[in-house]
């Protein structure tokens, strides 16, 4: 088991509880990261779903929620053979934090039957970049779980050279050597810098809303990450990452709606 | 009062629960318009709600409902002074069929912060082309309440030529005047027939999960529906619909995940 295995385990009270602890290990600054939390909520929604793979999920992130003990509690919506339906909602002292609804069904490893033309691929990952280590007083905990190497004019940002369009784009690996599944593409589609960065925006990008689509089992390997954005405003931005697997192919797509941030 | 008005009308019986008339106008082929039901059910959300505006909706799709009476239950997660967060559940014979969670905030005439470079335009509308009047007994009176104007070569499946891709582009306007509005637009962004009719697939193409962003208050006049989609795989598909009002704003964002038809 490796350990965001178990940072992400969700044990079985009963058919509607899972008891799980929230680690401060994925912290962003303080809040933990989405992903990461989407990630703890699938564990106990696809051990009680009848299907192996959570094809789509939404969030609604209602509030921050602290690392330590939380609860996820189930709702069944609907069993059916070829889908499940499930409403997961993460709660932490008798408070819901994230309302979910995931959507369970088992994928194969057919051949599509269409598949667009991927985007430009990203530069060879050697011409990549890391971000520089954030200073401890941070806690900026959740970079040390991962291995994102940019595309470099998207973090031009960080040397006051920003693109000026929202958009992120990076190879991601988990620090610790683990094959990408369903729940590493959780975190994966929420692992990026917000993409209004690269517009020129700071400060935390608070998720609203977030729905992403399991398209396909990931093969081992790099992921590629590439976001973007079409529009900013009214203090609202919305952000879209498509992942690839290393043999190219589609396997998530994801869309959240955020807040731009005040810092 | 539009007949859409009339026809999307919730009445509140309290703080949680508005009865609502599903409409036997709105049928395609039998189901009931899934944007049509999303707009029911955004009438009693946003009623209930402090904020003026649905700027986020996630629906999953768990049964069809019938046309007649039906509920809408509410239940308040969250009411912030930016954004509240409700579960809506569209209810009939005490049956769940739709289920959703909101973002309601108020929206305002703000100029956009950045807007990313326009899809490439729909040729102009004498240029487009409308559907044949469906047969009566396919029971399809959704085509009556609206009037889709289609860039031609993405209805060229109907007449055994389709493009390859999954795409559907239009000229959207409700049959009766009537300018666009947050509900209109829950109508718009699923009033494509399915983008995969474009890549050879036939047959109805039940959406399993919705989620659309309002990202403006669209200005009167047609809007424009750009639709399409990025892998056909294992059953599954999406379909995104991206919509422009008469200046070219970018007014609403939506995604959904659908299976393929058996027809």
């Amino acid at each position: 088991m490796t350990k965001f295995d178990e940072a992400t385990r969700a044990i079985r009270v009963d058919e509607t509880t899972y008891d799980v602890c929230l680690d401060d290990g994925y912290s962003i600054g303080g809040p933990l990261n989405g992903g990461y939390l989407l990630a703890v909520i699938l564990r106990a929604a696809v051990d009680a779903s009848p299907h192996e793979h959570p094809v789509s999920t939404s969030a609604q992130f209602l509030r921050v929620p602290k690392p330590g003990p939380a609860r996820v509690h189930l709702e069944q919506l609907k069993a059916g053979r070829t889908a499940a339906m499930t409403r997961a909602t993460l709660v932490q002292d008798g408070t819901s934090y994230i309302d979910t609804l995931i959507t369970t069904a088992t994928l194969t490893a057919a051949e599509p039957d269409y598949t667009d033309a991927p985007p430009v691929p990203l530069p060879p990952e050697e011409e990549c970049l890391a971000l520089p280590a954030p200073k401890p007083e941070n806690n900026m905990t959740f970079n040390a779980q991962i291995d994102l190497r940019f595309d470099p004019p998207t973090i031009g940002w960080l040397t006051g050279e920003p693109t000026g369009r929202p958009e992120s784009r990076a190879y991601f690996r988990m620090a610790e050597p683990q094959d990408p599944d369903p729940y590493v593409l959780a975190l994966a589609v929420d692992a990026l810098p917000p993409v209004v960065f690269s517009a020129g925006a700071r400060g935390w990008a608070p998720t609203v809303e977030l729905t992403w689509y399991l398209r396909a089992l990931p093969a081992p390997g790099p992921l590629a990450l590439y976001g973007s954005g079409r529009l900013i405003s009214d203090g609202w931005f919305d952000e879209e990452v498509e992942v690839r697997d290393s043999t190219g192919r589609l396997v998530a797509q994801s869309r959240q709606l955020a807040r731009l941030g005040r810092g």
